[in-house]
């Protein structure tokens, strides 16, 4: 019988490696990436009709590509390029969602190097155009989840511009942004804070 | 002194090729895409602050990276993936818009084997979470653009699995679909429909 993870992948038991030292088994290395849990969340949305938000494919600058008879075309050459937006959007409750999600292993500060300028200012004209614009932001030594209104962002981002500091104090993100609890299904369920800060809704999805 | 064209392409002049017959300067053979033409429209309303619409990057399953020394990675092995999605999406006065572009030669129907399944699905499911939702339809041979809300072509398309017509009437697209006008800038305004359709302004971008 084929046992399958909640997000549908498939379970194969791993033997356990002898040398090495047993880890614990929390969420930095259950192997579970960011990008995962927010893959899995995503799909719950949409399978549930809650929310239709989807990642973006990784951005590739094709240079050769390779139409072999009988068969797919192979791509031979190609660069990753730099992403000029976020990598993530969608649609929930009519208004448009845009966000980036983001993890550090530092303890106490969120560093801004996360970031790029386009990415900034494309999240500004996000917000500028009525859009719900934020980052969710990951603490991986602690496993702690925050959802962080672009605004906050912006502000750190704009005084490490004028010579501050270049990472944003993780007692800020406390104080102005938003704990996700992590679940079971779906795994990051950042729409109940959207509801809560957006809609004025105290869901229990 | 370098010129360029208005998408900020630089201009070349080509030799005319000697042996070919002269073709006439219309939209279908002056080097310009449907892609093009609405990437440029895009660039227009993100740089004048009126939308924030992006093309999503070509989806592409990565199989094998290089990583040489002190240059870029490059990909060696890749293959294009289907889209889940549709193409273009954005935000536009806080709304969710959702749209895709497709061109025919045809001249009296829009075959729908342009659209996939899972395209219909995404936009059904874009729909029912009250964002905009259309498509751009090209007929190349007389360079008409129309924007279709896309109810109609998931009847166009649910009839068809009906065992209906596989293509939707140009007749139909002309009385449900709005035309879109072939400008300078934006070069498809299709901004300016939106506006008709879900705002009830009747604009002058």
């Amino acid at each position: 019988m084929e046992i399958n993870y909640p997000n549908g992948k498939p379970y194969t038991q791993k033997p356990q490696p002898q040398n090495t030292r047993q880890k614990s088994q929390n969420y930095s290395n259950r192997g579970m990436t960011l990008e995962e849990d927010l893959n899995q969340s995503n799909h719950y949305y949409v399978t549930n009709s809650i929310a239709v938000i989807h990642k973006k494919p990784t951005p590739v600058q094709i240079v050769n590509v390779d139409y072999p008879r009988r068969s797919a075309a192979v791509i031979k050459e190609a660069y990753f390029k730099q992403a000029s937006t976020t990598d993530y959007n969608g649609v929930y409750r009519s208004r448009y969602i845009d966000f980036e999600a983001k993890e550090t292993r530092n303890k106490t500060s969120f560093p801004l190097s996360n970031f790029h300028e386009h990415q900034i200012n494309h999240m500004k004209q996000v917000k500028a155009q009525g859009g719900i614009c934020f980052v969710i932001l990951r603490f991986s030594a602690t496993d702690e989840i925050y959802l962080l209104e672009s605004e906050h962002l912006f502000k750190a981002w704009d005084d490490m511009l004028q010579g501050e500091r270049k990472s944003i104090p993780k007692k800020d993100i406390e104080q102005h942004g938003h704990l996700i609890p992590i679940s079971f299904r779906p795994r990051i369920d950042y729409i109940k804070i959207i509801d809560k800060i957006y809609f004025n809704r105290h869901s229990s999805l």
